[in-house]
């Protein structure tokens, strides 16, 4: 019948690596996706979870029966039992655990400690370390016994008590002396991170220092493990793609096809939040009634007015966002930046106040419209600029991520004061 | 005086690495800028532009005289130059590419065969080949006496006739056989891309294959050079930064501190698409006059109409955006995400239009005015889910981002759909 896979695409799709079918599950709605989730073996349903969005995750995780979930559960890697912690049940989380050797159990309790930002949460245990008290040559002897993980260009030293003593590039092996200390190999600049770093730090230092991974340190100089160049990458795409998501309100967990309730439901906060904002637009205007219904021309101009200061506005918002985001914004060159905002602000709202102004004058055929609608704008586009360096700066002092609500707070003041500035001016000039 | 950087300064400032001082100079005003600039010696000045954006770096070059320009250029690396390509004069390009090594050249010139956004501009060409015929201690030796570069994990092979024949992952050497062929060793899943891949999909194979490099081979199997994983890294957030201003309308090359009548009148762009759309707006408002002239009311709650429609499309837009770029969304999925939005739009439609309808009705003292504003915002919030999933799948496949120009087509559907909606509905039942 029409519902079923057939053999063909369920040995294709069984084929894939697991990020495509995690892909391939997120574009499908609910019902096709439960089929397909259904020819997933209980050893891969963990890797793909792990490529998923959470909402998408939680889906197919409520819908799997304690017998299936219980065999998933049990085949988590350390890696994944940290990312799904949250969506499975407590007790299959400890059962797991328990079943783990004891090096990934402090694998496990160590990522835990962090948040997810951090790099302690986003850290790799399969890595190599050595005692610095051996040679290259017993090192090199070492090494061909063991299985060494892929992404390895470094090797830590521990020194006697366990404790990390910095690292060497495993290619430095090759040019060295069989009887030469491997500690003398020792990179002069330490790769190694604390585990409580912010992973956008980390990695703006792996972009600087090209090693193919990082050891990671606690405060007593215990070595945690590694993070890696491609556990970075995931996590700045990760960053970016939450950071577009929140901007427009919505959950980095956004499921395509969640279902139309809870997607209403989420959604409705952020439409509260900006009902406000308009609300406070239109009380602006409210209190021109009795020049509104004089001046009509007023009412079919004004939108003009508000949208023009949104817009340069969040230009240097946006502007400011970034300054803040690369280190090129601070309190020390703020007041320089506020200087040049308003002076470009200054200079496009002289050439829009005349170009519109003419626009609107020729429109309504009266010139003291045009004046009015040109001043206004001018008065919106200085006060844009001002907002679009100070709201910012405000967030950020605040501890407020200035990318999530500067936006929502930008086009409220340049409503208001758009709102203001024209139907003010109108009230003084046309009625 | 005060103009003088103290010698304190001046040392700490050189001591900086290269990223350091590009972020230094990018937060600096034009005057102090330059004095900076003036500290960076010819050697380390590639390396620092390197790391800044377009603007900036134009910037610096037009300060420089001929002969710090013609000193600069003779030590640029191939990246660099190839980076700063268009920003040096081609006298000094040609000159600089002909005192390089037919390694160096042939790199530079291969690079500029691609796009920015392509592997093959990327390229890094300090890396290993070695000869599929050798035997895996005749390696060892070799690379016993090479300098091995920071980020080596693989090497690649060529054949008889110097083409790619296969990757060796660099730590499989320590558990072969000194007499073993290197070309047994090769790698099941070649890691090699081809040169015109473009680094977004780069960057998924990337995270995917956990390898620190990937060989990268034009179109008859030539070994070009290689990607490491940090230059994946550095392209992905650039990206990322990218995407965030041109969001804004504006360049990814923006500097904080460019020259006011320069800024202006690139922003300048911007703000007249948007003034267009603000017109149509303004337009669609002008259809209505005298009804707005009988009840002033509309006037005052117009925005909130427009506003409304707006924030719900751009979150169906936002969320459609992402399922283009992650591969969730395409036109076989299309019509299902389509039926979904817009039952999300009929839901937040209706709720929202109860409550708007109710305060409005309150405000103004009138249950017809709350009908009107209710039956608005449920139409325009149906028709924000429809532009919110077609503008992006439109503009998709005539090969227009959609994160570019989506919103302002987006809000201008519902800036007009909005007020249209409003008063025309309040033309019918409120005059």
């Amino acid at each position: 019948d029409e519902g079923q896979l057939s053999e063909e695409t369920r040995e294709s799709i069984i084929a894939l690596p697991s990020e495509a079918i995690a892909a391939l599950l997120e574009s499908l709605p609910a019902e096709q996706r439960l089929k397909v989730w259904e020819l997933i073996s209980a050893d891969e349903q963990g890797d793909v979870l792990f490529e998923m969005h959470d909402d998408a995750r939680r889906h197919l995780i409520n819908d799997m029966d304690e017998a299936e979930l219980r065999s998933m559960a049990a085949r988590l890697s350390p890696q994944e039992l940290v990312e799904l912690n949250e969506l499975i049940p407590p007790k299959l989380y400890s059962r797991r655990l328990k079943l783990m050797s004891i090096k990934e159990q402090t694998a496990v309790n160590t990522a835990m400690r962090f948040d997810e930002d951090q790099v302690g949460r986003n850290i790799d245990s399969d890595f190599i370390s050595i005692s610095e008290t051996l040679t290259s040559q017993q090192v090199m002897r070492l090494l061909r016994q063991w299985q060494i993980p892929s992404n390895t260009d470094l090797l830590c030293l521990v020194n006697d008590e366990g404790l990390y003593a910095g690292s060497v590039q495993l290619t430095d092996l090759f040019n060295a002396h069989p009887q030469q200390a491997i500690a003398e190999l020792k990179l002069e600049e330490d790769p190694a991170i604390a585990a409580e770093m912010h992973m956008s730090e980390v990695a703006d230092r792996n972009y600087q220092n090209h090693h193919a991974m990082m050891p990671v340190v606690d405060e007593t100089g215990q070595l945690l493990g590694r993070i890696t160049s491609q556990d970075i990458l995931g996590w700045v795409q990760d960053d970016a793609e939450a950071a577009m998501l929140n901007q427009a309100g919505l959950s980095e967990d956004e499921d395509l096809f969640a279902p139309v309730k809870r997607s209403a439901k989420r959604r409705a906060v952020w439409l509260g939040i900006n009902l406000f904002t308009a609300l406070l637009a239109s009380w602006t205007i409210g209190l021109f009634e009795a020049t509104l219904e004089q001046v009509v021309a007023l009412a079919i101009l004004m939108p003009i007015v508000a949208s023009m200061g949104g817009i340069a506005g969040s230009q240097t918002l946006t502007l400011a966002i970034r300054g803040l985001a690369l280190g090129h914004l601070s309190m020390s060159n703020a007041m320089l930046i506020f200087k040049k905002e308003i002076a470009v602000g200054l200079l496009n709202g002289v050439v829009w106040a005349v170009v519109i102004g003419a626009m609107a004058g020729f429109w309504f055929q009266q010139v003291a419209i045009g004046m009015v609608i040109g001043a206004a704008i001018l008065v919106n586009l200085i006060f844009a600029a001002i907002s679009g360096v100070l709201i910012p700066l405000m967030l950020d002092k605040l501890k407020i991520d200035p990318a999530l609500s500067g936006a929502v707070i930008l086009t409220t003041v340049t409503d208001v004061v758009g709102f203001f500035a024209f139907l003010g001016l109108g009230s003084l000039f046309l009625v």
